[in-house]
């Protein structure tokens, strides 16, 4: 229903269609970017323009790039032998916050969910296997979500994968760092318990 | 902390500027865009430089208006003597949906509200004053949201206004229609006991 004059409803509109923008943050960020002074109304509308037209996908790991390859790809100091395969670019930054890890990655750009209708020729798992065939690698750590989608995942890659003789691992699963037993769901403290390591000493 | 490659991270600055964005929503956004259709960013770019070109503020009431007037100001079959003064343009929307208002309105763009640092003086309350004076008004009825800026607000304009001898209403606190006795809070049930009326019969 447009209620408002053409342009905001028109604004409104396209604000609503963002993931997590209901109508009512809609209509609060249109008043907003309306009350807001031109040159930072504008400023967003251009960021919008210059992400899409200056970034890509990198065309080895699937990450976001603004040329061809992404930092990571670029980086001749990291591990060519290991590769992460996680489900978004966002999870690499995930990743790299750890501080733990100096490998490759690789996007699969989502995660196999027959509700959403993402099948394995929808994800960049052609292009995983390529890379795996050429580059020398040692290892893949599969670090898709888990959740039902990451692990069926993980599941399917795990099957493509241990046939062509690498080592292939699977993040572990189990309690928060910091978290509490009593408020544990009784899946993740399965998997903590099938999950527990011999303590040293 | 920049982590993206410049025009992303500009992207997902831009976008956590927003009300109600916080910095995962930002990131969730930024990365919808990137996978969206290039038509349909643009097409959200577009509404926003569009919406501030075309859209300002209703020379009489302070709506908002594509042109001099805005809708309800251009409408002739709306009754003069009235005048509902609202604090923002998304309160005409609320009040239009009643369908039971057929005056004027007056926007405030605002309440009074000391903590933010919002005076009499930031809002339109000089051009309403001079309205009343004007335009044959009757009756005002102060509109303004019922928490301490708007109640605050309503007290400022009922002060200034009365004098003026035309008739001030507010709008009734109480429970809400379909609402719970059991579940109200002490200060709404208290407001609706204050303004209980006598039942015809």
């Amino acid at each position: 229903m447009a209620v408002y004059e053409g342009p905001v409803q028109a604004l409104i509109d396209e604000l609503g269609r963002l993931p997590g923008v209901g109508p009512k943050s809609a209509q609060r960020i249109a008043f907003y970017l309306l009350k807001a002074a031109p040159e930072d109304a504008k400023r967003l509308a251009t960021a919008i323009v210059d992400a899409k037209e200056r970034v890509s996908w990198c065309r080895r790991c699937f990450n976001i790039a603004e040329g061809e390859l992404c930092a990571f790809c670029r980086d001749p100091g990291r591990d060519d032998t290991l590769i992460c395969v996680v489900e978004e670019p966002r999870d690499i930054v995930a990743v790299e916050r750890t501080q733990e890890y100096k490998g490759r990655y690789h996007v699969l750009q989502g995660a196999i969910s027959p509700i959403e209708g993402i099948g394995p020729d929808q994800l960049r798992i052609r292009e995983l296997l390529l890379r795996v065939d050429g580059e020398g690698v040692q290892e893949v750590i599969l670090a898709t979500n888990p959740n039902i989608e990451g692990e069926a995942t993980a599941m399917y890659l795990a099957r493509l994968l241990k046939p062509l003789g690498l080592r292939v691992t699977r993040i572990a699963s189990g309690l928060p760092v910091g978290g509490d037993l009593e408020y544990a769901d009784e899946i993740t403290l399965g998997r903590a318990l099938e999950g527990r390591r011999t303590l040293d000493g």
